[in-house]
């Protein structure tokens, strides 16, 4: 039983937790639930505070890992669990100081801390910090990218590149010379959901359901939206459009909605930095991913653009963690 | 008691009137109520609805009407009312088709429409309509500049002005040769609300009393977001710095609310058009004033600017309107 190890992600608004062989990376079983970070320490505020917040995070992770060991009729030999993501921020299970860049791709430079087990929580924590930059910060992002490095070979030493992950608060990750020296987070997702649900804007736009296909005068609509995000154009002022191409008829508001999206990606695509960059690395896990692919294509044309599916995407993370825990092992000897 | 007549401003949150004596232009009472078109819509929505959505409009105003004669021991013998704003939008009393630019300043090119009286209501409306461009739209706003330009002498047939109008919803207007020619909506109040108070970035931010003088750190803050709103840099990822500014101490939170604020108006400001403009004429009613002059001046140091107190912006919608209704009763010999 000993190679058997707990992995949890540990998001804003989704926990994930599998149980997997560390020798083989065989998964032997995942959850995902709404214990994200946001809500259990909502959850913790709102209560009459009987527990500290690290204790209560306890409670909702001890409750997960014996669920799951439960659920596989496992007994608790199991002992080890890998968290990454908002888990180690300030309200989170414990604040971890970011780890800086150059931050290395084999995980040496990772910020780690051991929570030791004891008789109330029978696990041993190895808790990955995010990383920094002078006017950025991550969570989560660099042990995904990192499990990317591990498990794909799009990177190499001689090739730099830029990695975009799409969604709340998209980022664009550089590589160079198999380390993230630089990122830089956009705030596309939030601002999208803000204005097409609490703004003015709210009435000129339908919401899609995600399975459906895009028509093509939601694909004129969204390139119209590319081309108003140009940099003579005011992002403040070209919203306003999203109000009168209601209003005039100029395009239905299921069209409308591709628009402002159009609007908003191809603003943030624009800044994409690809001096010195070898290959765009696009990596997403939802319906974002064609999007971001129009945009860099139209913004970008050309430029060598490498896919990430949905699928890598979710073992990432994973992977990551073990990368790092790796690393740190042989560091520190445990 | 003919020379009496009612002025009516009603906006989207805002419904402002006043009886004023048309000849000398004296006002004898004004008030100001909620009762906003946007509220009132929503009651109407929220009614079983009986009544017809302009039945309900007129309900409203009567009951105004009513007591500001009543508190004036005034009989009905005034009896017309001149309405501006939202008053003509799709949710509002009754839709009006848009003017079109050029839109005179002599109020010639205004599109008004009476709706006579009735046994019910016994008074005569005079709805004055907003006016569009191709791709935006005003509605109270041509009758506040048309007000400002027949009582103040900063618009000349000579000279080529463009108005700032800041706000929810803040408007750059174009006068030449006295007509507006062009203008243009930036949603920057509505973002600045929305982030300040719905976003991640709502922790980060302080807000501030009203009447709160601006600490030198705020000023700093508030420059510091207009630099960061150069070309170069892009606002959906510079926002993310208002996260970072507080996570690193950077700045408090509320030296960071100006931050954000510089971040705003800066890009709003950065794209205003002067070529071919003599005067910039900054027109508003409150705190933003001071926070939209201090952005100006940074950005078109040295450009001219002319400011339009409060006071005078107070009254620039009723003026217009009776500026209006004057062209209309020449042309139609009311």
């Amino acid at each position: 039983m000993e190679n058997y190890i707990f992995c949890c992600d540990w998001g804003t608004s989704i926990f994930r937790l599998q149980l997997v062989d560390n020798s083989t990376g065989d998964v032997l079983k995942q959850i995902s639930s709404g214990d994200g970070v946001s809500t259990v320490y909502r959850e913790w505020t709102s209560s009459s505070k009987p527990i500290s917040l690290k204790e209560f995070y306890l409670k909702v992770l001890h409750a997960h890992l014996t669920t799951l060991l439960l659920d596989l009729q496992l007994s608790s030999e199991v002992n080890q669990v890998l968290i990454s993501g908002m888990a180690s921020s300030s309200i989170g299970l414990d604040e971890l100081p970011y780890a800086e860049v150059p931050f290395s791709l084999d995980g040496q430079t990772a910020v780690i801390k051991n929570i030791p087990m004891t008789v109330d929580f029978p696990f041993d924590i190895f808790l990955i910090s995010g990383v920094r930059v002078i006017d950025d910060v991550m969570r989560g992002e660099e042990t995904q990218i990192l499990g990317l490095a591990t498990s794909n070979n799009f990177i190499d030493s001689n090739t730099d590149v830029i990695c975009i992950l799409p969604g709340t608060h998209s980022k664009h990750i550089v590589i160079k010379h198999s380390q993230v020296v630089d990122f830089k987070t956009y705030l596309t997702g939030e601002l999208f959901q803000l204005l097409s649900t609490q703004s003015v804007l709210k009435g000129s736009v339908e919401h899609q359901s995600r399975s459906e296909e895009m028509s093509e005068s939601s694909l004129k609509a969204f390139y119209r939206g590319i081309d108003d995000s140009a940099p003579h154009l005011t992002m403040l002022n070209k919203l306003f459009s999203v109000r009168t191409n209601d209003l005039f008829g100029v395009m239905s508001k299921h069209d409308n909605y591709f628009y402002l999206s159009g609007l908003l990606i191809g603003n943030e695509i624009r800044s994409l930095q690809v001096d010195g960059i070898a290959t765009i690395v696009l990596c997403c896990g939802n319906k974002l991913f064609e999007l971001y692919k129009l945009a860099i294509e139209k913004i970008h044309a050309g430029f060598p653009i490498k896919l990430i599916s949905p699928e890598v995407m979710d073992k990432a993370a994973f992977i990551g963690q073990r990368r790092i825990f790796e690393s740190y092992q042989l560091k520190n000897k445990v």
